[in-house]
């Protein structure tokens, strides 16, 4: 993996961790349940893609860096929780890095297992927001990414635009990179200029 | 794959995309969640089985006509949505078509890897019922199939079928068309005769 | 697998297919997602070790004795249902064996596979609450396990304490009996005196 995405993973980690861990808190689980929802919302995503790329067990299970960074993040969360709910703006931010990072390192995975379009893209989009999905699913609520913003749109394009590059004949370097940047400038646009996806409007 | 489950299972990926979809559009969710959703409903159960039966990547999610149909389907639910939230007959009739062919699809499948009994009707039955207990999860719901309906049950009788018609010596052709046949036709009487199984009340 | 394990593992099974099914009951679902229930919160924890440890298909559909402990236990509870709902008392006790042995059974399964800790620990706490989790997510409701009570500490400690005794050069036997009976104290203890974890409460 190059630097640019190591770096930008742990920060998605970070960002992940903490929008888990401040779900947990509002949701009134104990220490635990929040350190559990914080790891899952960071981590879960890149489980789910390891198990549908048969790679077991799963890196974020073994390689111990990443982990720790998520359990201290939901950890601190917990600790400054009457901080960390003030500062939602930067959080966002960091939370996009995360969407692009994770994305682009989802891509690159799959795509080193097979070519297949559809599994690249899938793979990338599940790596990026499966962690969410976690996080709502175990809330119980509908998950976000499914109702609301401009979001899992971002993971989408990110993946093909990866899987674009790689089929032009450029390097892992490079499409991950270019995927990365490009993705993290759409979504920084969404939520700048609140895009939202169409949606049918019923009267229930 | 035989030619009767082979356009079977169209049908069943067409029937389950419309549910999920329809489900995520009441559920007030944008355009990419309502594709997820009907993509999840279709597709979702047979990932489930290829996980379990160590089949990676998912045949769903590398095998592009699949996912294809399943998309498109959900795309034409989003754009005539007022026409197919009127057609709830024809539709229930299609996803019996689907849940008896993913039944036997799923039977069959984990034939292949393992004879035995209790695996072969889970995959069977997680084929066919998984993809709709992942739409109404996402949907923040009890899974329509654990509370009503004789529905499970007959993915159940069509896996059990199956393996019966294995263990007595027949061949996969012919045990995959009984099975969907045979479950086809009590799914039909069920939902003409509304059979349901026992529960027991309780004042709470 | 030690003789300690094997029964208490089936006190175990026993235990959580009861909680399960009294859920499904709860919930008002019928026979068969009574089963249903009571299967995934006794064997769902253990189906999702094996798919993180790459041992496909898993123990819990393929080794019969265990699925159908669990279905006859979900199957007795339905039946009679009037007494298991006035029999909490002990179902605690049993769950709490159920929790300590699947803690330890986990711990050892993944220790087989990989002497990473946190996959033993992570391993361990899966196997003896992922069950409950589906439970409860299949419940529509927010896992139990992640709001109230000193109970998937007790998974963590369990998990450690057979990861430290291994790692110490002790026998799989020692590790999973001796984690096994200091868990099934720690729980009972936290039981009899209502320990809790700490949470941040909030006003919202």
């Amino acid at each position: 993996m190059n630097l640019v995405l190591d770096i930008t993973n742990y920060i998605g980690i970070v960002a992940f961790s903490v929008s888990g861990a401040i779900k947990g808190i509002r949701k009134n689980m104990d220490l635990l349940g929040v350190l559990v929802l914080g790891f899952s919302t960071a981590l879960g995503g890149g489980i789910i893609a390891d198990l549908l790329l048969g790679k077991t067990p799963p890196t974020n299970l073994t390689y111990l860096p990443y982990p720790t960074v998520a359990l201290l993040s939901s950890l601190f969360t917990f600790i400054f929780y009457k901080i960390f709910s003030h500062v939602q703006k930067p959080l966002l931010y960091a939370d996009a890095i995360g969407l692009a990072a994770f994305a682009a390192a989802g891509s690159s995975l799959a795509y080193s297992v097979s070519s297949d379009v559809l599994l690249v893209v899938a793979v990338g989009v599940l790596t990026s927001t499966g962690g969410g999905v976690i996080r709502d699913v175990l809330s119980n609520e509908i998950p976000l990414v499914l109702t609301k913003d401009f979001y899992a749109t971002v993971a989408i394009l990110g993946s093909v635009i990866y899987y674009a590059l790689r089929y032009l004949g450029y390097s892992d370097l490079l499409a991950t990179t270019v995927s990365f940047l490009l993705a993290l400038t759409i979504r920084v646009l969404a939520i700048k200029y609140k895009w939202e996806l169409p949606r049918i409007r019923i009267e229930s």
